[in-house]
């Protein structure tokens, strides 16, 4: 605490230092953290993920997108949520998802840098939506922004899709014979879910992510956690592809749910551990849904099923918890 | 009259008769009465048509769906809000939707509890969000949750898709080269109109479902009738697919609007009458687009062509209409 | 501005020229302008499109839908949106797009009347809702309602989809090998840009249209062909698909976003500028997305870029903007 106080009163007085300051704390913003040394251990994880992955664009598209979305919200009347970092976590992901889809060009550079400032009209321009009925923005901006580019890149000879998945019509996935656990791996899969929330697999990199989260809330790390594992037996039960299990794909957007629900929007207790279950859950079969209505368009799903589902639970959380935090 | 009101003082008395009184007025509420025996005639209805239709899971899916919602929006602050059924008549339809179209498993069962709870979570989101222009949340809940159930049922082995639309890029329909209502029952595609807002073909059970209606309110049975004729009229011309007008496929979300818009949200009126045929004619058109849309995802439309075509009719009401009930 | 006075003045006192200088307003608020000579040269750009095109019937249908739209816009409360032909150009829009899109049969032309009339409840739906965020309708109803009757008309026999691009999985668009700008013919396709926002590909067309925006509002004009050329020049950059370059097909939205965000709902100013600047380029971005979503359904996105990043950049716009026009 001590630390940080002090921290803040150097950064105050130091215009570079400040914008130090909110870009990481835009980069800890992803999981709802407002804390500098959250989103160090961030970036530390990302770069771990990315050069690990072979894919170094990413991790410098990330700081990138998050310099440049800071950068933008610089510029705005509404300097609380820019010292929160609220502006930059968006451009953040951006920079990290398109480096993941695209092939690595000039123009995919200038792509993050555009989608990066787009996000910041964009979070605006969400948060006043919802502002009426209380509800922030989440990683929504993101999502529209990316989905944007990715489907875009299929129209534009500038833009190489190879990494992006081959349009399709949906299939039924046919029921494993074997036993529900079998080639499931329990702890890759949950570890993985939560550094999929900046879309790498990455065991060293999601204890960096904890140990950030912790940092700043030991209930977010723990409800992180939790729902990783849980969204993963859920979508062992219901038997989806186990490809996508052990990478942490269905578990990502239950993790940012888990912690949104559990953490940041309430307080721990009885009542909200029961409705946050419900929402990861629930989270898992968005996800599978998102899966099946993009497969004929070939774009992710990003963490489209958190904000639906965060979306879904947060509106009504005032007619169904006996007292909240705003 | 007096009946009901010694109904209501027995009700009052007794928790368990109360919650049944509830249960029924959720079932009921599918087609917007506040009316525990037009609950029950829709019950005996729906039995009848899923037992002729060889599909008893649908029946008894229907009752869990509206006691589990029942249940769940008993613990929510809005006492009037329950006790109208209003919380229930969403999970009535999922419970009945569900077995429709995937196959009776252990799992689906969980789905149906699951699913109706979160139609609860679903409908006060949306009854908050929508109260901003004074408009009710309609089914939107119940085609959201099943839809997402649906759309997930392709990702997941544990859920067996057998009874959906097999996913498929919308072809031209070439026109008839006979007489236009060649091969067209009018009487049973109109009747079949009545109970497939329930999803099921059964003539005995459209006239319980009429009978429902009546004995809450003539105005709705005589819109809901004349709205799917005019529904199966217009598909006709339009030279829709004979087997679907047939079944009765154009004309349930017609049904519905025609209630809506001619009894529930409005006074009969002249004016009244010539929005609600402009809304049932293009409630058919809305029917026609979403089976574009949805086919290369493989779900039905639900009574999501409803939905929008009301929404559409009933927020601009008020411009509309000289003086409108609330 | 004393010829517009005395008009204005001989309007009032006749009900037939009253209804004409209204219609005539419908057309010139596709273009968001307020004035009666506007929409003359604009129905004038129009035959001169649709005749040299050999498709009489999107001219007359663009009259039908005006006249129809704004009969119905007669009588509704709010006569002052009705004398500023804010009823109209949905209507106007929807008369002009069915005959491009489907074949011209007496079922079409039911669909025109029924489409205008449906656009103008549309218009008030969205401006209800968006008045909420002190936002416009745009082109939105136009939008909605056409793409309807376009998916409609896959499922309905007695609509021909002949002139509709066939649905398809989207396929990644390889890049050119030659120079960026071999092929492309910069002239043709900033005009074309603009009359593409009626549907038509007509040079002089696109100079009376120019001409009925200068005529009520120089800036306009600019921004309109300068957004044309912008769009032009990134969808080059971006390698977009030639044959749509040249016809003007990621231009038109483009042209709207300009004129909307540069001139209609901002004072022109440097910060309007860049803002301006970005959203003409974003549209091109959306433009591309939305040609990938719509593939598989095959229908055209219409204005649909335009509305999107218009609303996305007007929502946020007293945020960014130290001072604004109402």
């Amino acid at each position: 605490m001590e630390a940080a106080s002090k921290w803040s009163k150097i950064v105050d007085g130091n215009v570079v230092l400040e914008f130090i300051d909110v870009t990481l704390r835009g980069c800890a913003q992803v999981m709802f953290q407002n804390n500098p040394l959250t989103g160090l251990l961030f970036f530390a994880a990302i770069f771990v993920g990315a050069f690990g992955e072979g894919n170094p664009a990413m991790a410098f598209g990330s700081v990138l997108g998050t310099v440049v979305a800071t950068l933008t919200g610089m510029h705005l009347k509404d300097r609380t949520s820019w010292k929160a970092g609220l502006y930059g976590y968006n451009g953040c992901l951006v920079g990290a998802a398109l480096p993941t889809f695209l092939a690595v060009t000039p123009i995919l550079w200038l792509c993050i840098i555009l989608g990066s400032v787009v996000s910041v009209i964009v979070t605006i321009c969400i948060a006043d939506i919802l502002k009426t009925w209380k509800v922030a923005a989440l990683t929504a901006p993101f999502v529209l922004v990316t989905w944007t580019m990715l489907l875009a890149s299929y129209a534009f000879g500038g833009l190489n899709t190879s990494a992006l998945p081959v349009p399709n019509l949906p299939h039924d996935l046919v029921a494993y014979n074997t036993s529900l656990f079998d080639g499931i791996d329990l702890f890759k899969s949950t570890f993985y879910g939560i550094s999929e929330v900046f879309l790498i697999s990455t065991v060293i990199g999601s204890v960096l992510f904890l140990a950030g989260l912790a940092v700043s809330s030991l209930w977010a790390a723990v409800f992180g956690l939790l729902g990783s594992l849980l969204a993963v037996l859920v979508a062992v039960v219901l038997q989806a592809e186990h490809a996508s299990i052990n990478n942490g794909l269905y578990a990502f957007s239950a993790v940012l749910t888990a912690i949104a629900l559990g953490s940041t929007f309430n307080k721990p207790s009885w009542r909200v551990l029961i409705y946050t279950l419900i929402g990861v859950v629930f989270t898992v079969f968005v996800q599978g849904a998102l899966n099946t209505v993009l497969a004929p368009v070939g774009i992710p799903t990003l963490t489209m099923p958190f904000v639906l589902a965060s979306w879904l639970f947060l509106v009504p959380n005032k007619d169904v918890m006996p007292a909240h935090r705003q």
